[in-house]
């Protein structure tokens, strides 16, 4: 119970920190933090609480995370749904509060900081392209957090690597589909975006888990420690 | 009193560097900082003094941590007055030293690098959504620092994470009430800008010490360990 | 066999991670990660590889680097030629998702993220500013690298180091050479430049493997211990 | 003489790094790295140097530093003047290095990246505000600096707390003398500059100095371990 409230508090955190910048702070007029701000704040998301909440649930904070891990052989089978139902909650809890937060200066809140293709990409990139985009970036996230907490590692740095790899991979990929490689943060977009983003977002389910799995089956069949 | 003049030194850095960087660069023309700079600013004052100062009184540096830290049983409350006092002393000493600067070209202060909601508001955010901010991001900090001092977490790593944990609340919260989670900087800020700001200093007071005691409660009453 | 396939992967995402955020993010409208976002992604891939498949391969991911280290007396002879054609097959395909993803808006590529002197050097810089910058550079780097690995050096903090020099050389000479320090990355572009920037890629293996070799002769010669 | 050639590098890297990012990228057109990136750039260098080349001369690069771990009792007073002639030099060839470069599209460098005051203060600030500033920003450098190295802090990060210590200054204080905190690189600059900042370099030699013997005697006295 304790790793799932981790697991909630945890997303909660990711997608306040790194919608809510975006929503917030992205385009504040002439002094605004832009793509890359955002990118550094989805970041610091994740190496907070990994070395703040690590040592309860392993900060996983991500559906496709803790799918990749699975497969990887590093997660069990039998934790993996309610880690995803805690991930899921907490990150509609944290649009909730940005939802009242936002909405206090009178602002109408839009796509949110939905995920999307086509009309609902920040440069109006196919469905294609998403897609290419979705899989192969959350397969190098999970390349890298498989990495990063093999026992060969060096100790202590992971949160450090898994954290700026988030970073690393907004600043490529905002442009594209806003970046997901989380299905739990699109999921709580959506929600209040609604409309055309709920129709977007089997998307941003199925690349970030197919990417994953592609990692774990990577991570496992070619790096992994044989024993 | 070794720990009270490592508390008003830290402070008065924290206050010179974060509020000085918004004051002195982030609107500068052509190649001002920004908001992302200032963000980053206020957490390097944080990382540079628990790395330096930290092993002489734990770097708190703000009211709220060193009041969290004790809710959380981390700090003795016969410290908790004198830290808070030091921490008061050095920020408005900062902002004495960041005055001298600031007006050096002739240019007025204005409402210097204070915290505010509505008109005050960078933003012009309500009340309520400052109040929820302010709450919500200085319970994130605890559990941050909670988490990543506790004696599971990775050793020497807690300076990263609780510094870049502050640039992240700033990326996040800047335009909602310039951002405070911490009333020794407040005050220090709505001494000098005057008037209105002073006005508004309470909820400065009020939902970071509530954030804070929230956070100390949540860490102890479910992740600490149980002894 | 694992190793270079570890060198191609990391080789990929270096090349993904930095000339993808250069393609896609650079110049985004308002709120594009500039240059200096540019110079955090391509350090990121190096942080991020060093730290997740460093234990495998050494996290090369350059051909200069490679030969740098081999002639510091870092790395064996007999490895460097798999090494190189490993990086350079990485780069490429690197480039070709690349040019899936940004046709996908209906975008032209121009000249990618190629290197280049004259009249495809950003600012427009002479081929002799080119080479000078390309050879310091790279020398720089590898002496970082060098030294960074050294035993005597701080044990698992070469990762940062090493990732976050790649950081630096970017936000100096972007608007020189567009930065090479690598002739894997410089190849991968200039295939799908074509014309100019074929023509020019010469210098984007010459200079960097001098600042290479440079910086293995001085670390050798001068810095490493005795044994 | 290892050593010297160690300060020599680094402090060849500091002023490359450093200057030439503000020389060469700050104010490039629409995609600059502005203030921001310059203040990262400068402290990367020593990040940099100091875990490559820490373990050979203790990473220096500034008479400031030299002179203030001399005062601090951590410095002897015979390596002292070699230190400072291997720095000065170092940067002066670095200015030479970027002299090249930067007149390599045909630009005029103006004042190249000389600090100043009054009409050469990027902000018009007043002798008064430089003095002021860099007295207080070096001598909380080098309490960093001796904090961050005492044998009771967390081993293996100083290299991180110092080199981002660098950034904040820069953050604060560019606007106000362009940030020096450091008499070679200052003098590399005039140098080359010549006319009115050659006239204001003794601020740029006395006031860190002055910053620097405060921390000294600040942490020696108050600080440091009694053994």
């Amino acid at each position: 119970m304790k790793k799932l409230i981790a697991e909630f508090i945890g997303t909660f955190w990711l997608v306040l920190g790194g919608c809510g910048s975006a929503v917030l702070a992205a385009a504040f007029p002439d002094v605004g933090i832009g793509l890359a701000g955002v990118a550094l704040a989805f970041g610091l998301t994740v190496l907070t609480i990994a070395y703040s909440l690590g040592h309860i649930s392993g900060a996983h904070l991500n559906p496709a995370v803790s799918i990749g891990l699975w497969i990887g052989g590093r997660f069990s089978s039998k934790e993996l749904i309610p880690y995803i139902v805690a991930q899921v909650l907490g990150a509609v809890a944290a649009a909730g509060v940005l939802y009242i937060i936002a909405t206090g200066n009178g602002s109408e809140v839009g796509t949110f900081a939905a995920n999307g293709y086509d009309e609902l990409s920040p440069g109006k990139y196919s469905m294609t392209a998403a897609l290419v985009t979705e899989v192969v970036m959350t397969a190098m996230f999970l390349l890298i957090i498989l990495g990063a907490t093999d026992d060969r590692a060096p100790k202590g740095f992971a949160g450090i690597a898994i954290g700026l790899a988030l970073t690393l991979i907004h600043l490529i990929s905002i442009p594209v589909t806003n970046t997901s490689v989380n299905p739990a943060r699109s999921t709580s977009q959506a929600i209040f975006a609604g409309g055309a983003a709920l129709g977007q977002l089997w998307l941003f389910w199925v690349a970030p888990i197919i990417g994953a799995v592609i990692a774990g089956l990577i991570y496992k069949g070619v790096f992994a420690e044989k024993k």
